[in-house]
């Protein structure tokens, strides 16, 4: 039987491997670290890391929390918990939460975060990881996708097709009618009835593992690519996206602002800077129109 | 008996009258219109007007709309209808709503808007006005408050002290602890049992007449001010917030974007760019830091 502490020991250590990789590729800037405590009564905190003004990364955050308590029952809503009994009952919940905001257009945006959940019984596993390129390269989203499909391989058949469509679903902005960028995996309540806590563990290490030399490698090939204001200006307006995504719709974004977490740590998700022009057309023919054709559901990278 | 069609009219005058005066005080930018549908299969549309790179006002938006159809359950839920049956019904809203955001960080923030919904006999007006200054001025604090009393004690004695108390409340950032801004006024239902909708309508014309002179006054007495980067700097920050209070907490944008109306007129609300620094403290003893210690509740601003 895995204890608790041991998953929460393990992100501790992920977050430790993810900051190194990332500082060792940026070349330049250092993580800063923030611990801080829960307020509200709440128990537990968190080990904010924040990387700013790199070579290659504007700013980072690689943040692991462990909080616990008695769940509201705005909480236990949330979080379609077995208990429909409405009792009070405590949880806890441990996990990495990270986004990556670049200095060059030509780099894209990533985001991961992997969790547990455990409230009386229940015992949860959950994650994703998609990429936001702001220029879509086919080349890399096909890198992106094959790698995400090699660690779900490596545990079930049906895992990348699953999760794929799940992530096409999440990070969707409804009232543009475009995907947050081109997708990723997205899971929730991983397979409780049919895997071990042991197995389903080993799934999300592999998740948590691939990170690191994944955005390494799109850091690595990109970031000496050339741009200009031009593509400076678009990477502005796709972060304006970018918050709309995480104010409006990411259901950990509101589970931290509700839970009373730190609100510099849960909002380290959102670039340095963000534009909206009213209306903005990209020109018929750009890079910057083509990218939006993109932006869409469906789209099978895996070919 | 008063015509919804009538309420309508007067809103698009009223429409008409803010652009000719903010024309008239920018002395550069024209509104330019956009005329629009609603989607998904719904009635009406709305006339968004939009100013943009002014000599005063970088972006601003004053929209009016009247939006009908059949009410979905989740318009009932969130209207608190008195129509508790869940039986289908139709529904018709209409309203102004603005939002000016200046080039200078010297010139405040302003939103006003105004309301009407009909649905089956339920027939309500809403409303507020507040301020958001990068910088807090007593002065024009307090010529703001006395402007908006004025207003309010033509109608009803109680009005000021009521719906001031409601926009501290309403225009409040949660996660940050903080109001938006300096408040204003806000209220909603607007004592249905008590006054005429003749009586009440007079009210909403009050206030929706007030916003021109009362913003041009503003914009006038602080235009000229000299300013650095360093304040540039904090008005990015400043509208970091109002990004997070309009996607996260904002009922007006929530209903909008939730009844399909256009993204783009809704997010005019938010400003041209918003920056987000990690962790940032105003220095001990500045200006910044004088301003957080006015974005609280209950500041009696009509002394």
């Amino acid at each position: 039987m895995i204890a608790k502490e041991e998953i929460s020991s393990w992100f501790r250590s992920l977050q430790d491997d993810i900051c190194q990789a990332i500082e060792a590729e940026d070349g330049k800037a250092k993580f800063e670290e923030d611990n801080w405590q829960r307020g509200g009564g709440g128990g537990g905190g968190g080990r904010t890391r924040i990387l700013q003004h790199g070579n290659v990364i504007e700013r980072g955050g690689v943040n692991f929390s462990e909080v616990f308590g008695v769940a509201s029952s705005f909480l236990t809503s949330q979080l379609e918990t077995q208990n429909k009994k409405q009792e009070t009952t405590n949880f806890f919940a441990t996990g990495v939460s990270i986004v990556m905001h670049p200095q060059s257009p030509m780099v894209p945006i990533i985001h991961m975060n992997v969790r547990y959940f455990e409230s009386g019984n229940d015992k949860w596993f959950g994650g994703g990881i998609d990429l936001t390129p702001h220029y879509v390269n086919e080349e890399d989203a096909k890198h992106f996708h094959h790698a995400l499909k090699n660690v779900c391989d490596k545990h079930h058949t049906t895992y990348y097709k699953e999760f794929k469509k799940w992530a096409d679903e999440y990070f969707f902005i409804t009232h543009r009618n475009e995907t947050r960028g081109i997708g990723g995996i997205f899971f929730d309540h991983l397979r409780i009835n049919e895997f071990s806590v042991q197995e389903r563990f080993e799934f999300v290490k592999d998740v948590g593992n691939c990170f690191a030399p994944l955005y390494v490698s799109l850091m690595r090939k990109n970031k000496s690519l050339p741009y200009t204001d031009k593509e400076k200006q678009w990477q502005n307006i796709r972060r304006g996206r970018y918050v709309e995504f995480n104010l409006v719709y990411d259901r950990g974004t509101k589970f931290g602002l509700e839970t009373n977490g730190r609100a510099e740590s849960i909002l380290m998700s959102l670039p340095p800077q963000a534009n909206w022009n009213y209306n903005y057309q990209p020109k018929k023919g750009s890079a910057e129109e083509k990218t939006l054709t993109y932006l869409k559901k469906e789209i099978d990278w895996d070919n």
